[in-house]
């Protein structure tokens, strides 16, 4: 039902984008303070704004934000991160399965979690995710296992009358020193009462298994702290969405190297463009990024490359690794600007929620957005950053709205109404 | 329950008014090239923003657009462009009546479209839809047909068990040497299927019946395409709307020559002021238009005010009549602007939706909008255009939230809460 043909359209997604001004940095946010020529070019020649990541005031995490950049609506679509995950980490999900996140973590000999990311351990997951997958419950329930990004892993499980509704193991960001929390029921149904079950009974299988894994004794030996247990949050069933295709009639790409972007790229119908060398972390490499997004680019209509390091290193409260970041994407942007910079192809720059380097968290401030194409039109602001976006054209909008209005331009809206 | 006495509101509805930049315009839109000083005061003095016809990123319909801003919420209040249509053309509809619109199209002699307008006809649609109205289908179900603006007309059928889920047999915008489509259920409903079998047996006998009409001989022999088809799109049942004296205790004046904004207006209890000088097109009296506003200003506290010829040239692609025609308002506007610009008047200028005349469509951009009266605070921009607009005071609201905030400066709202 389209007039006219496609163009192209390109989201980058940097995570954790939006800042608040530091003292440290003359009361610049990093994103200020950075030397960003290329963004600052697309912000003078196009129209800026900024975006809540659902709505105004509103802390999301990584998930629902892409969620909505990717074209839906969380509070219709978001089914708990554990299915997600499971997507990203390639298991497959069937109607009844509950799927958890899990990080690998260490607890002393008294039981307590002195480290909620066994050290944020990158080597050997895969042997570890090994030796519990496949693991039986009772009742016959099965497990699979599979490890992710650096000390993330999914748990799911399969069988018959198992719920979604269990609180998290895990004791939550920067709870060391207690134990693990025991899985309880968060409705009253049989079902509950029962899957909880199940999972305590995995956590205390999968201790005694990892305690004498090959890969922990190593570990010790190096005076790491070893990977001996699991915790858990995020229990969700799968929710069918319809794809980008269905949705748009057009073909997605996903440039994303964290298992939770390639989740949901995958559930919302996206070619995946991924390689080792992106580690979703602040040693990746954006060249080889970069790169995927001109592949992408000829073999899709929309482009969306999601770039992890700024929110890990807000979440250290590194602001000086947060601003080199910056940086770095601006200039590896700028060495495929000539490429993408074209008649038929639109950009947009976004995030998925803003991280404070101050606070260490994700926090609700919205994100500074800019998007650049031949026929949108050009406003007064001049450089990409949050101060001078709130100036912008696009004025104030939500992050489903931006995509909608890339989409828009790029020509795969449909019409409501006649 | 007002406080105070009414105070009387205007709203100018341009349609497909917002553009975006044209090369050819030295990078302007046509509303910014266009010469309009009376429109520029009106902002200057007053507070203007952009308007999303729904919600950011969503392209909508002139129905849809108007909907909403003849106040009901679209994603409620829609029911098909049909029953619109039928209203404005005059039709009383009744609870389980089928409406759709239709046009009088031209076929070949092996059946393929070859004119979806019937070369756009304006003559002789009265006697031709005359020959149409009251044919008896299968199972006692009765036609009405009649004619709207130039090729429009509006088919609606009435008898038990009809179902509005049926296809458009219209197979498209510039679809032409194809076949008109059969029309099929779009659910499973016995009642669908019957309802589409019935409009295919109308469009049928309708061909035998136009083939012969000596309308259609004249046009014929005078080298012009003859209307000797039907086509149907938005098939839909009326749906009650409550009238805007039922909703805001106010008289609404409707100032209208398209049958959709008739329709629109009669369904939201409008007293509707039209004149055959007005045809919904470029060749449309604006000067007729605004006298009619003078008039049903003195005897309604809302008047909305339609014109249509910005987006026909928009469809066209037409940038230098789009420009030409915002100037004739502007000028026409001038010739009353003393009558209106008065303390107790407050006046809104808007649009349905943007039509681009580089995408030759309705876009999802939001519409440049200003508001003026004697208590609203005049904000810094200076003139009417979408980029100085998206500076302006209002900052983005949707279409709903323009003519509630207008209802409220006239003092007709009701007060949520105590």
């Amino acid at each position: 039902m389209r007039a006219r043909e496609i163009n192209k359209g390109i989201l980058f997604i940097i995570d954790g984008l939006g800042d608040r001004p530091l003292n440290e940095l003359n009361d610049k946010t990093p994103l200020e303070f950075a030397e960003t020529p290329v963004m600052d070019s697309l912000a003078d020649e196009g129209v800026t704004g900024i975006v809540d990541p659902l709505s105004v005031g509103m802390r999301v995490g990584t998930d629902v934000g892409c969620l909505a950049l990717f074209g839906y609506e969380p509070l219709k679509s978001y089914s708990g991160r554990g299915p997600i995950e499971a997507y990203g980490v390639g298991m497959e999900l069937g109607v009844g399965d509950v799927a958890l996140r899990a990080n690998f973590s260490t607890v002393n000999g008294e039981g307590k979690l002195t480290h909620r990311r066994a050290g944020r351990i990158r080597e050997g997951t895969d042997e570890l995710a090994s030796a519990l997958d496949g693991m039986e419950l009772s009742d016959g329930v099965e497990v699979s296992f599979r490890s992710g990004t650096d000390h993330r892993a999914v748990l799911m499980l399969r069988g018959r009358n198992l719920s979604p509704n269990i609180s998290d193991s895990d004791p939550g960001v920067n709870m060391v020193g207690v134990p693990p929390k025991e899985v309880i029921p968060t409705d009253r149904t049989d079902n509950a009462v029962r899957t909880s079950g199940l999972v305590n009974e995995f956590l205390l299988k999968a201790r005694d298994i990892l305690k004498g894994h090959p890969v922990n004794k190593k570990r010790i030996e190096e005076g790491l702290p070893p990977a001996n247990a699991i915790i858990t949050r995020g229990a969700g069933i799968p929710k069918v969405l319809d794809t980008v295709m269905e949705k748009f009639n057009i073909r997605g790409g996903c440039v994303a190297a964290e298992s939770t972007i390639i989740g949901i790229g995958k559930m919302a119908g996206f070619n995946i463009y991924t390689d080792p060398s992106m580690t979703g972390n602040l040693d990746t490499d954006i060249s080889t990024k970069m790169n995927l997004v001109l592949k992408a680019l000829s073999e899709n209509d929309l482009v969306i490359c999601h770039i992890k390091g700024t929110d890990i290193a807000a979440h250290y409260g590194d602001y000086r690794a947060k601003t080199e970041f910056i940086a770095r994407i601006d200039k590896e942007l700028g060495e495929i600007l000539r490429e993408i910079k074209v008649e038929g192809v639109y950009i947009s720059i976004s995030a998925d929620h803003s991280t404070s380097c101050l606070v260490r968290e994700h926090t609700a401030d919205p994100v500074p957005t800019l998007l650049w194409g031949y026929d949108v039109m050009r406003d007064d602001t001049k450089s990409y950053s949050e101060r001078e976006t709130a100036k912008g054209g696009l004025n104030r909008i939500s992050a489903n709205g931006l995509i909608l209005t890339l989409l828009d331009y790029i020509g795969a809206t449909h019409r409501f109404g006649d």
